[in-house]
């Protein structure tokens, strides 16, 4: 039972620094995504694409969570007004990002000239499910190669998503995957949740993704 | 300093676990193999092709493990000889397999009828790198629609891998990919790794894979 209690208390700790890191956001109009997915899904590519298109309305800032290297930062920095990143190191903080590095990452953040913050969480489905960072909405993204079961393997983190972004729709004549039943697993476990079919390669699906993101600022307590 | 204590604790009691399954494992000659990925990346399609060239020569078992669900446990009861599901439930357990598992998993084993196990990890590349099961041989499958820098972002279940199988290779002309680029950075993190690239669709490059079990399994101390 001690593992459990050890457990439950690092998850309440960190709640109560997610609110108050959504209580910063909103002091200053910030709207921050929480961005999940399995390794090489697509974050970074659904972070470029959706920052090319509204970095001409929106200031937009990027936290980029990465157990090792800056290869994802290097990416976005040329895109986004400002990028900071957290390595989240060795077990175990690396699974997940937990809200105390974004309460450290936003201090290095210009709050009050930002509109948008994507917080590019570590790759994986399982950790991230657990921790709260003091977002606004909770992304899932799966991509088609990874095949249609993964809501049935992994059900906590689509269970908690606001929107599932299926990426890499450009691979359907090559892979076995069947759009139809995979949004159906994830109906039956959150039947709130919206979807989005993008490819982040050829840019398909990505303009109806951006103006969701738009409409979601303009009515944030939807 | 007491959350490194207990982690400490934590793999410590883990590591002699999993010196007392290898114990059990080597007394009744026993190969197992431990396959870890990120989801989808074709830990079960590796394991269904492998048993399938396999299973007229060896006595085949797999150990399955999941956060949720037993589709992969069903997709391989027909091929392999036995079968035991471990479903790893919430956190802290839900992001690896862990050597107390496995210990439960053998009681329900044929040890004495069984040549080789596939130990099939939850889909994960952070938590698996951490904790050793007795295995004989620790495996990582890394899929190209995945892309080539996985190494430099989970330098650690690289660095520690007897083989690296590179999966999907059908898919070469869609992806960008660069396999050499991908085979040096493993290579830099782990220089005495092996690689393996293979079509769990094609059944490309399976033959050699397979040869190299045949030969770990008749060699085992090397």
């Amino acid at each position: 039972m001690k593992k459990i209690e050890i457990v439950q208390n690092i998850l309440e700790a960190n709640e109560s620094i997610a609110a108050r890191n959504k209580q910063l956001l909103d002091k200053h109009k910030v709207f921050a995504l929480n961005i999940m997915s399995a390794p090489g899904a697509g974050k970074t590519s659904l972070i470029l694409q959706t920052t090319a298109r509204l970095k001409s309305r929106l200031n937009i800032a990027v936290i980029e969570g990465d157990v090792a290297s800056t290869v994802d930062a290097e990416k976005v920095e040329n895109e986004a007004m400002a990028v900071v990143q957290i390595n989240t190191g060795k077990m175990p903080e690396s699974c997940s990002l937990i809200a105390a590095m974004i309460e450290q990452a936003l201090k290095d953040l210009p709050l009050e000239d930002t509109d948008l913050i994507f917080i590019e969480n570590v790759g994986n489905l399982i950790c991230p499910a657990e921790f709260v960072l003091g977002e606004h909405k909770r992304i899932v993204i799966s991509s088609l190669p990874e095949g249609d079961d993964k809501p049935i393997k992994y059900p906590m983190i689509f269970a908690d998503a606001d929107a599932v972004v299926i990426n890499k729709i450009d691979f359907l004549p090559y892979v076995d995957f069947d759009i139809l039943s995979f949004r159906h697993t994830v109906e039956g476990l959150n039947p709130r949740v919206k979807f989005f079919e993008v490819s982040c390669k050829t840019g398909e699906g990505i303009e109806r993704w951006c103006s969701w993101i738009l409409e979601e600022m303009a009515n944030p307590l939807q």
